[in-house]
């Protein structure tokens, strides 16, 4: 969750680990140049891609990864925000590399807190524009799913079980909220 | 936006920055135990904290500012998510630590990404559940302002004017939307 910062990152001086002034927790910092090293949760961006919402076609998107960890498992597009881009951006992008994939965002669909690991999984729901996919390097094989044949017990991490649980049980009530909650 | 990382926090050897494996961007890498210094955006977390909303009481808290940058302006509270909570445990910390105020969250209301310095501020609608506020040492006071009389010239950040506005137009629609927008 976070990693053992021994040395300042700027100066290569070994670091303090205390409580800087006007706060209240442990910090890596930098007894010669002054630098604090924070460290804080980072976010994982992506999407829930549907072609044919509520129609007779309907599919989703899901991803066999290529990469560890979970390789083999099945994943909706996502991966860590970067700088430079929007959490929306981010989603789209990852969505294009990971499944080639283009997408018309329609709004944020769930923030998943994995507070064990320091991470906030952010997904939206999105709709596939066409069906020339074609995956990257992180991905075996896409696969276009109905909404009775989602593989649950192959799904690569909760964070997507629970998402993909949170879409279907949404579209079986025909209105999508927007969820928060936290996995433990 | 991004720290100009010269040496490794886990060894302390000079990094090199190139791109990683697998990956299609520069990063800084330690050519000596592998590690990579990987810089992603960070979440701010804070609420709108209301009293009686929508009665005759109706007041949203504001805390003016008692720290750089924009010391004296007025604020939401909010502030960094930490390791080890959730984004809407960290939004109800900031709104004790900051005001002294204790709040029922009722959504997540708006995620703004400021994309230019590699932040995203996520904001929940929150109760206030008693008026007992008491500004913390990033606070010189409290204001609970009607929607008439937000000081809107003395704002201390774009987001909070954005997040305020948006809370406004959709307080006088009569029903609450969740919010995704960047700030440029």
């Amino acid at each position: 969750m976070s990693p053992d910062i021994r040395y300042c990152r700027l100066c290569g001086t070994p670091v303090e680990r205390r409580v800087p002034e006007m706060e209240d927790r442990d910090r890596a910092v930098c007894p010669s140049c002054g630098y604090i090293d924070y460290v804080n949760p980072i976010n994982v961006v992506g999407t829930i891609p549907v072609w044919d919402e509520g129609g007779p076609d309907e599919r989703i998107l899901l991803c066999r990864r290529n990469i560890e960890p979970r390789k083999g498992y099945w994943t909706v597009p996502a991966g860590f925000l970067e700088l430079g881009e929007s959490i929306g951006d981010g989603a789209a992008r990852e969505t294009l590399e990971e499944a080639g994939a283009r997408v018309e965002l329609q709004g944020l669909f769930a923030a998943i807190d994995i507070v064990r690991v320091g991470q906030v999984h952010i997904f939206f729901r999105a709709r596939l524009l066409d069906l020339d996919l074609s995956p990257g390097p992180e991905t075996v094989e896409n696969l276009l799913v109905g909404i009775d044949d989602i593989p649950w017990d192959e799904l690569a991490f909760r964070t997507v079980r629970r998402g993909l649980e949170l879409w279907v049980a949404d579209r079986r009530e025909g209105r999508y909220g927007v969820h928060t909650e936290s996995i433990t």
